[in-house]
């Protein structure tokens, strides 16, 4: 149903109206010690600083406050950023959540999002297939599945970070960028070209995947669909195996090429947003940045701006991205 | 000739006008888990995030800019986040700036303070007055001198942060707080309280301090200056012997009373910090947020907002917060 609605411009706008006062108009930052490591102006729009800790809850948000007005709950399944968006999505707007997640996720991960207002259903992996048990669950309790990324609301939540950039750049005077988007399943890219190629069509949207997760760069390189096998990674928020059904298309006609950058790249981004921006991301959160800073011969203009998408980092993968060096001591 | 200058809402008013477009407009940011651990809503008015990791460039804009046209320069002393705010204010306004350092400082912040585009003079601490060379310097090559916070411009610079404050409060509908800010010689506190006291007159500011470092707490309470002995700290940012003779009396009249937290106490604020807003805090630019959460029998309004006044944090006093806990687990 949700799926028939055409992803435009207007959604977006009207997805932002709806947003305004709620998510949080995230600052666009820089540092001179950044610029000088790229050879170019880097601008990084901190959306760790969402509500939540990523850019989830906008499209979260979106898409609940899209929904007609006898909806008795929400449901989506995520042990990550969009599970936390959701949860907290819902409970500001005084709806019941459930989040389907695997009973062998890190404890703190399912507390957290109890915490957030949700209940927590918890399924086998080895035994269950978690969509047949949401849409059973969704039935029974007359609950609205929230995909992750492949829902017009969901993308048009997320364009209002195209927005945003588009207007921040403009108060900045920057004429002419390349837009660096962490790329998952394409809900945060798509929904950003989009707005820019409405409000910023001199910008170039492109994608940044890490290694052997490239199903984008791929698809893009080639016309066509490319899959990844399913499997963990370090950059685990945006590891997933092809783009969407209706973000591939938005991705084909708008972005590209498609970058892509090793984990030692983006843990040495996250070292550096920590040291130069004073702010905390998580792996997939910074290959935008990383590959701002450490593909320099990959662009043309003298502008790059890069979403800061997440900061939803384990103590231990922090703890690798700092032993990975005292960036002030690099200047 | 500066310190004439009567410090009023005006001149603060003036020094945004002149900040605005330069200095970032930091956000005011918070998350559900920090008001469980207060037992109120509590606001952080993020200060780390401002250009060179602290709110000290904004004083620093607002004096140099207040400048006549035939100043050939600046100067200033500091190690610190002072230092870094002077020198980058002046390479954006095209002015030399030297900044007089010990010798024996840390080799990355004298690499930095020249990144930023300062000369760096080095004295020797133990046989050389730096006030003295400084005078002497300033004389010799027509210099500015940008006290660290007795200075009407620079108090004024600080104060937009408290017209922020007002601004971004009321934007989310909060009528009453107490503000609760980092404080060294009173500069920010200063400014922030002459800012509210025109702005949101309802707001109570309060000064915070480490433990053995409390002159102004203590100052308060007896209504007169109280001196602490000058040793070092690990808030080094806000280890000062006493408040300054422009800001005593506007500390007197509009703050108060004065609240303490121990070292413990801002390594776990930076903690949680790091964990539940994604931001990098250094331990002086955290007491505010301790005390928010640890003290909580200390206040009365139902909503707090704190200064997390700067990011400047090496990294071994960093690994150290850290090391209090993962406060993931705390919920």
């Amino acid at each position: 149903m949700a799926g028939h609605v055409p992803v435009t411009i207007d959604l977006i706008r009207a997805a932002h109206a709806r947003i305004s006062g709620h998510a949080r108009r995230t600052p666009l930052l820089g540092a001179p010690f950044l610029d000088r490591i790229a050879g170019r102006r880097v601008l990084v729009k901190a959306e760790c600083l969402q509500h939540t800790g990523s850019f989830k809850f906008r499209g979260a948000w979106s898409a609940i406050t899209a929904l007609g007005g006898d909806v008795r709950g929400v449901l989506a399944y995520s042990s990550g950023n969009h599970a936390q968006g959701v949860a907290y999505a819902a409970s500001l707007r005084g709806l019941p959540s459930v989040i389907l997640m695997p009973a062998d996720a890190p404890a703190i991960k399912i507390a957290n999002t109890r915490a957030l207002g949700a209940e927590v259903v918890l399924y086998d992996r080895a035994t269950e297939d978690r969509e047949v048990l949401g849409a059973a669950l969704a039935k029974a309790r007359g609950l609205e599945l929230i995909p992750p990324f492949d829902h017009p609301q969901v993308i048009a939540g997320q364009g209002t970070v195209g927005l945003e950039i588009a207007e921040q750049a403009r108060d900045l005077g920057i004429s002419q960028a390349e837009v660096l988007v962490c790329c998952g399943g394409g809900g945060l890219t798509s929904g950003i070209a989009l707005a820019l190629e409405a409000e910023a069509p001199q910008f170039r949207t492109r994608t940044v995947e890490p290694e052997d997760f490239d199903d984008v760069a791929q698809s893009l390189a080639k016309g066509a669909v490319v899959t990844n096998p399913l499997r963990a990674g370090l950059c685990d928020a945006i590891v997933t195996p092809a783009p969407g059904r209706l973000t591939w298309p938005i991705l084909q006609r708008l972005c590209g090429p498609g970058l892509v950058v090793s984990d030692t790249q983006a843990l040495r981004a996250m070292a550096l947003a920590h040291d130069r921006l004073k702010l905390v991301l998580e792996p997939g959160g910074a290959v935008a940045l990383a590959a701002a800073l450490f593909l320099p011969e990959q662009f043309s203009s003298n502008t790059v701006i890069v979403t800061a998408s997440g900061g939803n980092v384990d103590r231990d993968v922090l703890l690798r991205a700092l032993a990975t060096g005292d960036t002030h001591a690099d200047s």
